[in-house]
């Protein structure tokens, strides 16, 4: 059995917190592969965590359980849960991080983590649930125990929904806001490559219209890009620089797709 | 068998000093998992290692090889060592970086690192034990070689102590200071909760005084909490926001605690 | 058996890109151990890399598959490409990132990464040859997958080669520069040791003669230090600071070696 447990936190890097999670899955099972998605997600930005985890998700073996702790209400009365999926398991505060994933995979059944005795301690911290709860029941998730051991039963109609913000057509195209900023300071809008039809394309960005493009090397560098991402999103990207630090744009920032003939029309 | 080592140091994550320690590990034993608790200890601060390596130690499996590496004095007279303790070993130098793990565990028994067959070359660089005497002396450990193989035996009384900052008690409550600073901007004080012997507390903060809370969403988004933080630690934040940027407190800045009716008493 | 596969990127820690290429690695193999080297390489800073990567290499056991995807040029004309040397196997984009590596290890047999039937999908995104090709011809080797498998021969010696900037002899010593600067601020320059052929040399940086040191701690603390660095470089440090922000050096600043008696002859 290779089991593998993926972990995402607003934990950062400065601090042993997730060390501390793994040291707590490995005190349970240490055949366990931890593999570490992120801890940068900004301070208790939920919606960010969501986005990340959505992504990433799908590239793991079926079996997987992927542990996240964007927790702004931890030790309140928001409720911890365990999510069967058809790819795997989630587990962590019901406040909308799986909501993504949920968008794409449908969960198959879900608990209330209520049982402490798969929890690292029946006092747990009221602050730290990632390491008392969530850690120590993905593991045993990880470990073959079955879902329903880890607590109450409930509806996953009932899990808090925070949606991906959604993009509208408009007469000549579509109109969208940048959802997410990458480390290279790739633009990545909210118009999945789904909804580009059409087969060419242009972006409007402020007063910049960008032609489509396949990648990023299709411009020479320094010249803007459009282009879908490795996600599926449309993204704006720079060559071989930062389109966020050249274009100023942040979190939000609407952009508008044109279909073919549509501005000149 | 399942052999865990922990990694601790400062040596960043631009660089590739921790990758190189994990192959170090790998060629004397690649089934040792090896789980980093953090590379982020500001450069040669052993207080801020000693700090973050006692609060993670507890979490670990027994038998776990903590390697810990904050070494100002690296190639210079200070002892490399290897300590056995209830919980596992500790790897690294001898300069009070294992104080905070063993002012809660006491050691069994302590070699300096003196055999350098258990080196990974016996002409080791003057500027990074790391890689060629702490790494693979942990990864022999983790493969059952005994303590004593490793070298000469010490008195771990000898070992040198860098004690945690004590807090003091007065007349009205407990005067103590911010000994670390979460990535959160939680400011964790140097009280620890068993010296928190009134049932009602409250923290005066320079001019603000906070009543003592369970956990931070007792409190409005945006306001003070004082708690007892998940490593046992009085601790003031701020619901969902950073109280170390609210307040501007640095370490070692100086909070008091005091007990029930004493402030007006 | 126990096959480890090495990642080092230009990807950052903040978004999962790093996770997701341990995910498709997991899919392959989940026995599959992954080390990170650093995924903090400047964006498309193929020479940064390179140092990294050729730095890190030598300490891992022979056999381990290096991943390294620092990529300006992905979705473009430059060639995916594995090669196997005497210490394993390299596996990135062809535009100088094993360049280093190589300049110390042979290269055996190299492949243009062809065949898809190795690539996650065969239709591959053209922004992230990282998760949709050398992850997983990566992992494939890792698992004993022929290299000749992976894609048609090519000759080693048409490899992009991008070399180390190499250091000049004057009369009176050695001219070279700075090529790297570590997370302490120690300045590492293009000299090795085995140019140092003299026994006593000092080196001048800007208007300041240091003597050489064995290491930091035979100066006192903010003192500077020219020594032999861990990874055979001449290296100029400041005992417990940063030399990188007392000298304000960057990379590419000139510094010289001067052999015994030759400032006064």
């Amino acid at each position: 059995m290779a089991a593998i447990a993926t972990l995402l936190s607003d934990f950062g890097e400065q601090d042993p917190y997730v060390g501390i999670m793994k040291g707590v899955i490995a005190s349970i099972n240490p055949a366990i592969s931890t593999i570490d998605l992120t801890h940068l997600i900004p301070p208790q930005d939920v919606a960010a965590g969501r986005f990340a985890l959505a992504n990433a998700v799908p590239y793991f073996p079926t079996g997987t359980v992927h542990i996240a702790v964007v927790d702004p209400g931890v030790g309140s009365v928001r409720r911890g849960v365990a999510i069967a999926f058809e790819q795997g398991y989630l587990v962590g505060p019901d406040n909308g991080l799986f909501s993504g994933v949920l968008s794409r995979f449908a969960a198959i059944e879900a608990v209330e983590l209520t049982d402490s005795q798969y929890w690292r301690t029946r006092e747990p911290s009221r602050t730290f649930h990632g390491r008392d709860i969530f850690a120590p029941c993905g593991a045993h998730l990880a470990t073959q125990i079955p879902l329903q051991e880890l607590g109450t039963p409930i509806d996953p109609a009932t899990l808090v929904d925070l949606p991906f913000p959604l993009c509208r057509v408009t007469p000549t195209g579509i109109r969208g806001a940048i959802q997410s900023i990458d480390t290279f300071g790739n633009l990545i809008t909210n118009i999945p490559a789904t909804a580009l039809t059409e087969k060419n394309w242009s972006v409007l960005v402020g007063d910049i219209l960008l032609p489509s493009s396949q990648t990023y090397s299709d411009r020479s560098p320094g010249e803007f890009v459009a282009l879908i991402g490795s996600h599926g999103w449309l993204e704006i990207a720079l060559n071989q620089g930062s389109a966020s630090d050249r274009l100023q744009l942040t979190l939000g920032a609407e952009i508008e797709v044109l279909f073919r003939g549509t501005l000149a029309s």
